[in-house]
């Protein structure tokens, strides 16, 4: 049994790599993969307003095919320390379980790519084609200064890419439940009801704004978007806030203002919702209520990447492994997959993702060492001649 | 033609009297009235966390009937004084206008309320029965320290009162348009839905309140509380505010608030009519949405002087003066009149209200007059033999 997974999981925890922090995480990375004959750079991206991001791409290897581990070493706050059972970033072991902030999302899934890459080149050196390791340090955070201008970079130094597998903690529950094949787009959308201040003892005199709104956000909840596609659920709306903020009950306020947010799937652009969105708003206002759509911009669109060779590759590694065969899936948030897929055909499997964010944040160690024999599965069977 | 009255209106108006304060209004019209005859009180009222309340209180004469001038000195705030055309205290007249805060509500009605009275008393002594004048010094504030003390005070002296002329602003738009013979009365309700906080890509790990918010909203909004009654118009609900507050538009929220504010009539009491909204949100509410209501205490309860002689009386020296016959209402905000309702019928005619609390409030120096005379007439034919 490998403990270098488990090792190098602890030696990432336990660097507080907190976005936008570097933490020594990507060191790390960088001082591992180098002695294992990877070229490694640390690329910074800025932002005017925005931290400076530091970020790690290393390759071994410079044809065809390029197998690409993706990830992030950020990690999102640990909240209350007070409340966890273990040190969020002590990396502690207790009842086989791996504890703290990233052990899930997604240190203990980088440890494994890692450990597994390693292993793989010790045993059977680069018999072809290439590695890469494309790892970002703004996930949790805007996630403006990591992957999106990775990529960029990458490709201005002419780096091609065959297939990546992103280490995202995909499992809801067990390891072997779920691969991503694709994730829903994120729309998000602002809506204002113009009315008019007034006196509430003289309604008539004035135009309540909050009326209109409710029945605008009833339009858009009443109906769902769509049906579902082949590969993704029915798109969501939620309605996220409603605010007025008018202090004084016997004042009707000028404005009232809700925000939603749509994940969508695949029958639609962040273009063709949004105007399907008005359509639903023009049709509800008619011309009682006067309103604003404010749709932001959104560079979350939906994608798929279609079942082929690559994904049966993972499929039989985990069933290999876990005696389950994965759901391919395009459910949950959104993830740098979004912009990956512009590069090549990306997929997600991780480890269990039930405590990622949470207090107690935790893996089985037996997870760690089983998701390190996977990817060196799937790492034999895409170099094997 | 009087001019008393005029030069009165423009003494108070040049008393800063915004609430609390009482600027001298107070003051003018205890010497005034002391030296018409009358015994002056200047009781103060006080409430923890609140400022002290001077108000007023004068009666000449000890028997019935007792004929009460009720209104209130202190006036809202000026705004802009600079988007003003005159001092907003300066009590300027022009073009047949007297501008100012308060010339209409109500240093205005209390001008010609005072000269009516000092010019009835010149002129036919004070025959049997007697005069009182009610001031409060806060009817604009938050009402705590003004009339219903006032009224306390004068109840525990053993003042008895047998009709009461408040001389608030009621007519909409022209002298002679409106008496109000009663008000209808205001409830204020606070209404949560809870729900359990997630994220917007985990809709159902999630619980999101604003649906449930919005159905309940919905429900008090979509029929008409009541049809209104022979005296009063429909209850009327207005939603003031709906507030949620999350600025993370990838989180469900835990809760959602909203605020109404309900203007009933006499069909109900604030504890028949909590109860049936209550009745209604739960209808709409099922088991599929949690909520709490909290209903603020109300002490501004529906209520109607029935028309009787004196209304006639008061009508016709109205159509005496001015060749029309007001309307009896029930419409617009609450007023003293609330509390007064306890001691004496109460009914309310003064000025035009159509300028009160805005910029360039201002009253025509020919309604002045003829209010003026309106009271003499209402003083002369109550003190007729
Ligand atoms: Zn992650
Ligand atoms: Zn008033």
């Amino acid at each position: 049994m490998s403990t270098l997974a488990l090792d190098l999981a602890q030696a990432l925890i336990r660097c507080p790599s907190v976005t936008p922090e570097e933490g020594g995480a990507l060191d790390l990375l960088a001082r591992v993969l180098g002695e294992a004959g990877f070229t490694v750079e640390r690329p910074v991206f800025s932002e005017a307003g925005m931290p400076d991001i530091e970020n790690l791409y290393a390759r071994i290897g410079t044809g065809a095919p390029c197998l690409v581990f993706a990830g992030h070493t950020d990690v999102v706050p640990p909240g209350d320390t007070g409340a966890w059972r273990h040190d969020p970033f002590g990396g502690t072991v207790a009842d086989g379980m791996l504890y703290g902030r990233g052990a899930a999302d997604m240190k203990g899934g980088i440890a494994c790519m890692l450990a597994a890459a390693l292993e793989h080149l010790r045993a059977h050196g680069l018999n072809r084609g290439s590695i890469a390791f494309l790892i970002a340090g703004d996930e949790e955070g805007p996630a403006v200064n990591g992957t999106v201008k990775l990529l960029d970079w990458a490709k201005a130094r002419g780096e091609r890419f065959d297939h990546c597998l992103l280490g995202e903690p995909t499992n809801p529950q067990a390891l072997g439940d779920m691969i991503k094949i694709g994730r829903r787009g994120s729309l998000t959308g602002k809506l204002t009801v113009h009315g008019r201040q007034g006196h509430v003892a003289y309604p008539h005199r004035a135009e309540n704004p909050i009326p209109g709104l409710i029945r605008l956000t009833a339009a858009l909840t009443a109906d769902p978007i769509d049906g579902g596609t082949q590969h993704f659920d029915a798109s969501n709306l939620e309605f996220t806030t409603i605010d007025v903020g008018n202090p004084a009950t016997n004042v009707i306020p000028a404005e009232a203002r809700a925000v939603f947010n749509i994940r969508f799937n695949d029958r639609w652009t962040a273009q063709t919702l949004g105007d399907e969105i008005r359509a639903r708003l023009d049709r509800a206002a008619g011309n009682a209520v006067r309103y604003a759509l404010d749709l932001l911009p959104s560079n979350s669109p939906a994608f798929l990447t279609r079942p082929d060779a690559f994904v049966d590759l993972v499929s039989e590694a985990i069933e290999a492994e876990t005696g389950r065969r994965p759901a391919l899936s395009t459910t949950g948030g959104t993830s740098d997959a979004r912009f990956i897929k512009d590069a090549c055909p990306v997929i997600e499997f991780g480890l269990v993702g039930e405590t990622m964010h949470q207090v107690d944040e935790c893996v089985a160690v037996a997870d760690i060492e089983r998701l390190t024999a996977i990817y060196r599965r799937v790492l034999g069977a895409y170099f094997a001649e």
